[in-house]
């Protein structure tokens, strides 16, 4: 027996909402019945007032709802937000007060020190937090976020590792284009080049693995004391995050012991068979040259993290490659697991 | 009043020697008189053998050329090898013991003990090993090497920093498809991709980085002590390696004496104004998202290296990413230009 | 009721082969339990023998599959060939003349007065020469084939016009770089650049048109009596093959008789209910920017060709744009539809 | 003796503005001393208002030029408009008003009745109709026009044959994602993807050619009286806009004829030898696959148009394609040229 839980997305015309949209068609728990965008947009058919730009035409059962404006009303219970930044944090908060549970993709309260920065496979136990969040905030809904695209690609390769003491680690993005939304990179810009910069990407890499990797004990949380620094670059690959990563730990596991760990990799998503959760988180790659994001990125309905090229490091202990599905594992994916997670927690109500 | 130097190319008709034709068109000193290719082009007119794979067209007095075999006979005194490494190490040899200058752009010689692997800015005083290589192989000739395309763009950024002494380093490349040759990489494999591996390239990055910047004290290779790992990748980009570069410094500098240090490097080929160096041979840029290949690998000739971005790392001390020109500084204008020095140093008999 | 048919891929280690076998994975009619390949593949498990260039993983059926040498020995009474070119016809023939009924995707025997050039909606009457080819060949198997991948696009996106009275077109392809196999077209050629020229393909498309929009009467083809000029051009896209067309027509159909002739184009694949069949094999898309390539080859499995733009020609009568999937409609997916519509007609014996 | 004379550029901030500025720099005629933006801009150091598109660096001379509004004041007599089309016609009346010469790349005024499109090399004689227009706007100054960048590479490419007969031309551009500006093309439209649609483009091509390739006579225009027929894509080209043309003669020359009058077409600017001409304004390449956009934009500085592939066509008479530079010979090469022609003409007063 499945549970069946209407559901909405604020900032549901845009490229994120609309990539929410396409990972929740089908979806055998959540049905979408409520889209939430700007006033502009407000009024009209979902399909009027959508450039879809994704892949193949716009789900059926969506075309006809009417977008609503940002505002809690006759919104469902559980939303998914995908509204940008610069409106975030007011529309959140106020769905949240107004007895919402807020399953959230952008930054605004990712760093909060009451509100989950959650990645079910690593951190269950942040969701904790939540009692104190409504309590504290007065509010009788909850905020609940997921990690930057390419944070989660990082820290979905490190967690296995996380037995052996995360000591310091080294990374360089390769990140796709699709992670900028749109209309977001320029041709101009992309087409044959690389871009060595994004915005604020490499600050939400360096101190978000850190909340993600740590512990929620004594009511807060306690970031996991580990270096890490980012080199973050755009590449012109439509969708997959690549990431190098260097890694110094405390113990001196075998090389062997390393892809054990990527490959037994299980937690609660996985024991609990949540319907979006891959049967194994990460798979670790033997080939020489994979995971490569055009090749691979699709796998496992694009939520598993792909791993490879496991070696000695000169510098720090191993090196390794991690990729993963930045709009999907990295965005509406994350988020939707989340929901699906608190569902089997019981904290949806 | 400039020499004038009659030169030949070994390999002439690959890719790389191509690079090498339109590298030496209009040169001050080196006029091309002589093409060596395999037999199957020998005995053909140049622009017959040769489907130029460039931009733009042949240069013309090229066009013209008998290709010869690649065996010493009436070849220059002077020759770059462009050669294949599969047949290069008996080719290079039978030349330098004929007599011939060989400067190589191969690998196959570069981390021989009496071998030079030279980067004119770096490391000139390594050229003092010829004496022992022709003594010891009893060459009347004698081998210079240059580095792999994407240590040069290395070396030549950290150069700069040696007076800090640079202990540790952790880099991830971006490199070009121009770096594998013709055919090279299939567009099947890097089309909208990321190819996470280089055959043989981390291996050559760390031990050629080490003895570049080394030193060659009482007659033998002292090799930097510095520990480097590389993580090589290969992105769709046409020309230009992007290097992402963390390093760990002995002494404490700051981010001016740093920027200081990469725009003020000067050494032998400026000093002597080599018709081939940069007058400036590393370049800092300011802006935020610079260098970029597409954008600034054309500039200075192809020759400087570009470098950016420099800003603390939480891990090592400092991060910062360089550009250079993997088939002219990394290929073809190195060769020449160290061939430049060797003449300026009255090497070349 | 399924049938159960099991059937062998020639072939089978190169792109096209892998395309087949992957288009074949859950086939509910055809089973793949024979590989065959060079004697140097021969005697390998498939998975050692191939190395996989598609997206995602091998299908596990295949992967252990001992690869064969191309002879008929053992192999199923139903091959698909996706032989190069250069061997295609004497395998062919041998394994015609063996008794078994050979489905190709090879252009060596296309244009034979008594080979079927098959497009199962357009000329499915063109199976009628079979008889005529058994007997005057003395085979007791058969050879039937599909067109090439441009010309499959093309034709289908002129077959609903054939009531109006096709008499002249001149078309324009970009043609995506899968079309050239593996490794194909080099990166150095064509990332960022326009190839206009793809060898003997303006050749085949004028030719085969001709053949697979004629009759078979009277126990010949009679090619339809229209003039076709090609443009053929590679450009920098994965899949899909995008045609641009201008076409003269007898009568004087309205846009809206055009675009109901579009999406009410049925045949007898759809009729039949053919298991690759797409249901609606010509879908007019009405935005004006569409289709694309990256954003639509992948619908209904590969199998459909989309047109939109449909307007006025200032020279011809009418122009629209055609796309369709190179390597599934274009290549393995016809193939297997032609297999299909084989069955149906009880000529698989 | 070279003239020395002052030149400003309308809309000098953005992208076309840039080409302009680039083109510019080191010309032998034109000195670039003004540069005019929006208020926004205006006060401004040319470097602080201009974020730099381009490769390589802002040319020197121009930096520190202080940006002006868009008004006449004191603007040079001679300025080229590289204004946007929303506010083109106003500020270039102003300036015409104001006694300026404005050579202008802009649409708004190309197809007026008294305003020349001037490609050099083909229609000098347009240049008759401004004395007209000075005196029935009331003028002091006057307005002369360039063609959108995909007519010129057709119209270059057509005009040669002019002498045979040009009666009807059915096209397909296939054109580089710079002719659209910055940000222009996303890169989530056209990153390995093909978009069959260029706004008001094909309509464009149509009607400029007929302008074009017409007579002035009597006083008056009279367009070339040819079928044109355009079909336009944007493609992942950085520069450059191919062209594939089939074209319907009156009389029936041999390919060789065909070709002569594409390497022997030469015209005023070649006859007065004018700075910015290229000295053989149509270069037919016979390598079987080129001309192509990544490898031939940039020779002859990016003013020659290059043709290539000539063939019967089974439909019209012959088929070629046709390459040129779209910022260049397709916009700021062009007007430079313009202005050229028009001093060498006593024109510019």
């Amino acid at each position: 027996m499945h549970p069946s839980i209407e559901v909405g997305v604020l900032g549901a015309t845009g490229m994120v909402g609309q990539h929410f949209v396409k990972f929740l068609a089908g979806h055998p728990w959540f049905k979408l019945t409520w889209v939430g965008a700007s006033d502009r947009s407000a009024g009209k058919k979902y399909n009027e007032a959508t450039s879809w730009r994704l892949g193949g035409t716009m789900p059926e059962g969506v075309a006809n709802l009417t977008v609503e404006e940002c505002k809690p009303g006759n919104a469902p219970k559980l939303v998914f937000s995908a509204t940008d930044a610069s409106v975030a944090t007011e529309i959140e908060q106020t769905f949240a007060k107004a007895g919402h549970s807020v399953v959230s993709n952008s930054r605004n309260h990712r760093m909060e020190a009451d509100v989950p920065l959650l990645v079910p496979e690593i951190n269950p136990g942040h969701l904790q937090v939540l009692a104190a969040q409504k309590a504290k905030r007065g509010w009788s809904g909850q905020i609940v976020t997921n990690p930057n695209c390419s944070t989660i690609v990082l820290t979905m390769g490190l967690a296995p590792l996380k037995p052996f003491g995360i000591q310091r680690t080294i990374v360089t993005t390769l990140q796709a284009i699709s992670g900028a939304g749109y209309p977001g990179v320029p041709s101009m810009d992309i087409t044959a080049n690389v871009v060595p910069y994004i915005g604020m990407e490499e600050e939400k890499m360096e101190c978000e693995t850190q909340k993600i990797l740590g512990e929620f004990t004594n009511g807060s949380f306690h970031a996991h004391p580990m270096g890490v620094s980012a080199h973050c670059n755009r590449v012109p690959v439509i969708d997959g995050h690549t990431v190098t990563i260097s890694v110094d730990l405390a113990s001196d596991p075998s090389e062997a012991d390393m892809i054990d760990a990527f490959n037994n990799y299980r937690s609660l998503p996985q024991e609990r068979n949540l319907p979006s959760a891959p049967k194994q988180p990460v798979i670790y790659m033997t080939e020489r040259d994979r995971p490569q994001p055009r090749r691979d990125v699709e796998r496992e309905n694009g939520m598993a993290v792909f791993t490879g090229r496991l070696r000695k490091c000169p510098v720090l202990d191993y090196k390794f490659i991690a990729l993963g599905h930045n709009t999907v594992r990295g965005a509406a994916g994350a988020a939707v697991l989340n929901a699906e997670l608190m569902y089997s927690e019981g904290l949806l109500g």
